[in-house]
């Protein structure tokens, strides 16, 4: 799973969805392509009694999807849960970073919420946790944001999980700072390019342009 | 493309969906994972407004995902839609086949659903038909079903797309048959084993028990 991953845990109530909701618009607006999972411990159905979808879905397919010019959606019935893990590696590689809801068991980093109106203290133990966010002081060993700064914590996330360019662009040996999508449609443009060409195929591309001609 | 694709093409209202809910539904019962592609021009919201996914979605997170333990649903905001070979590519590979519903322009194979009542002529050109599934008799190349006929027309796509046996079983030399669920799941079974094993994530596997000990 190469995508980083991280979990909002916090108590019900305490407004995890809420700070999870400004951090994701946060990282929108600084390029990044970010992916969203939440968990549903009781499974409540998405599609429509009827639809066609939900038709196809009754008549036993496993996986239907639907897929119009704004978007998809894919339904999938499972005998159990898959692992945040998997449901990443196999349906969400084409995001910068993935902002998971829930999974408090999980072994991948954690954020927890906490409002002193719901609950002063924390579900999890503070070492297991990569940062707070609350509207509280709380003695605790990782950095601590209030529900407002929302700017701060996504700094954190692009320090911890973002800063690794995978194209590099010099120009006169001076290297050009490229936002990932850029990054990634460079990157892109240039391995369709290569990608007929008998050796075109490998993982790391180097290109040198030279000079003006 | 591993993954089987065929579409079920017609006019509107000739009755597509009713004929690929009952084609899935005896797919399934003969033991194969099945999936199902719907193309939606309109694009009609699935999601409901006001739901975590929804404000997920809303804050600008481009693939969302909801989990559960009796399955997933996940939501894809695009520029442009993806062309159903894609789709098939990313988010289906894990069915034995896919039934796409639409998709007329598509080069994939074609099975065109026509109704009297809706209209006696073919939406496309019976040279680029699989097969037609209608209630009147058509002068077409292909082979023809009646709308009844799920049995034909599901014995059809096993010939053309599913008998390809990845798992061969020879018990004292004679092949004994296995349905693809339990191909899968001796090829799991026998490769989770070797996985541990240094030399074993090869792709093709042979096994010899021997005879009784």
């Amino acid at each position: 799973m190469s995508v980083p991953v991280v979990c909002f845990v916090g108590k019900s109530g305490s407004g995890k969805t809420t700070v999870l909701e400004k951090v994701v618009a946060e990282l929108v607006s600084r390029g990044y392509r970010v992916g969203a999972v939440k968990h549903d411990a009781h499974g409540g159905e998405t599609d429509q009694p009827g639809k066609d979808t939900w038709r196809l879905r009754q008549a036993g397919a496993c996986r239907v999807a639907l897929s119009s010019p704004q978007g998809f959606v894919l339904f999938g019935t499972l005998d159990q849960e898959l692992a945040l893990e998997t449901l990443v590696s196999r349906y969400l590689q084409d995001v910068d970073i993935v902002m998971a809801e829930g999974f408090k068991r999980s072994a991948l980093p954690k954020i927890e919420v906490c409002r002193s109106e719901r609950s002063r203290e924390l579900l999890c133990r503070p070492e297991e946790l990569l940062a707070v966010v609350s509207d509280f002081p709380l003695e605790v060993p990782c950095p601590q944001f209030t529900l407002e700064d929302t700017a701060g914590l996504a700094r954190l996330l692009e320090e911890r999980f973002l800063h690794r360019p995978s194209v590099v662009v010099r120009v006169d040996g001076r290297e050009i700072p490229l936002k990932p999508f850029l990054q990634r449609l460079i990157a892109g443009t240039v391995r369709g390019l290569l990608a007929g060409l008998k050796g075109g195929e490998g993982r790391r591309i180097e290109l040198d342009l030279g000079g003006p001609e």
